[in-house]
């Protein structure tokens, strides 16, 4: 297994610049696994119950989702947060109980100014609940290089950041491609 | 146990944040143990010489701190440094060894403006030692922030950051009291 | 064994700082050993083909050197990169898997500003293959120092960075004499 791990904060465009993979990766999402773990696990409906179960089933749920990806076979891609901004303070995406459990080949972080991922946010509905202000913005990102670092000293594996900027995608895209 | 850590870079108020904490949670302070420590074990009368120690005999009161913090029972929160400047350098405050000894909830780090801790600590004769330049500061917080990152990768706790401004006391102590 | 660590970015002057450490420290560098041994083991003629052999032979190389480092007596001085900027971005240059063979005693980074650094660059022609931009060794100079803290975190050891300022060496120097 060669595992190569993308991250990014929401808005900074991680999906489209996935969207370039080629086909012989399998390209695997850390929060639909959770969510089909759970839903058979503890007849969850949506995702947003996952975070209302009792942590102890979360970390039962996330100790599952480890197993599974651990694995795996053949060149896989696992999409997912390097932290997430909760009530409670930034969630490491990657604690070190689950890259333990993988053979990490690269991380990769996508990012973007923040001006622009506020902007992003502000046009995708769907992305409502995720607005902040530039502050926490800026905090988040700064804190998820940080979390970059020691997941990068914990597993050994090289990491970088990927600017996704407005209408550069395809570079993005490439550099991407260029690291696979 | 349920832990939470709460640090803070000395002059930017995790006392006075901490004071407003209920009853049922138990407040522990690192130094005070460390020192209590010392004290039996080695003779010790004031906590100056316990960094007179040689590192063999520190890294002993370390490890019986880590077993003492370990065997506590219902809700705590632990009092402590990120990071303590030395002259050799930032001192980690919770190094791995230590973490691994505990189950740790949620990690906190209580900051404020790099001038306005300058300020307070001028007008604190007891913390006349702690005097610094505003770019030692700078950097002290930003390591601060790096050793949370890493602390919260290893534990797989949250980790925040609550800025403790002039003037805005209880909004500091409104935002830990939600975290609770 | 008591081991200081000392790391910077290509053009910080490590090696003109190291350049003060007293006779009886024995200092090693983490290349010429790794060159060393890749040259007995896979017949290599230089450097750069270390680079190109394949990832399970390099790791191979990185875990003998590990042994060796962990088998030295004295007062060691490892002279090596907080992180490597490859092409598949930064790797770090002392991964968790390695640190755990060695007891480090202090972890020191050498900096400069990064204008200095990109115009010592220039005048070394040794130096051109580091060329980069300022923005690119800002984000160097950010993770290498993210890294320090996370290799601190793991080891317990401090750390410090010292500033190497152009016609301020001797100061750098005694900086660094004074740590040890």
């Amino acid at each position: 297994m060669r595992m190569i791990i993308v991250m990014g904060l929401p808005g900074a465009g991680k999906s489209s610049v996935l969207s370039a993979v080629p086909k012989d990766y399998k390209l695997v999402n850390y929060g639909d696994i959770m969510f089909s773990i759970a839903k058979k696990k503890y007849k969850i409906e949506n995702r947003d119950q996952i975070r209302k179960l009792d942590p102890a089933k979360q970390k039962a749920i996330q100790a599952q989702v480890g197993r599974m990806l651990s694995k795996m076979k053949g060149k896989v891609i696992l999409d997912t947060h390097c932290s997430i901004a909760t009530p409670k303070g930034y969630l490491p995406g990657l604690p070190f109980s689950l890259l333990s459990k993988l053979k990490v080949e690269l991380l990769v972080l996508i990012s973007a100014p923040v001006d622009e991922i506020i902007a992003r946010r502000q046009n995708d509905p769907t992305r409502a609940r995720d607005a902040q202000t530039p502050q926490s913005l800026e905090e988040h990102d700064w804190f998820n290089k940080a979390f970059l670092a020691s997941y990068s000293s914990f597993t050994g594996a090289p990491c970088i950041v990927i600017f996704n900027r407005q209408g550069r995608l395809q570079e993005a895209q490439q550099r991407l491609l260029s690291l696979l």
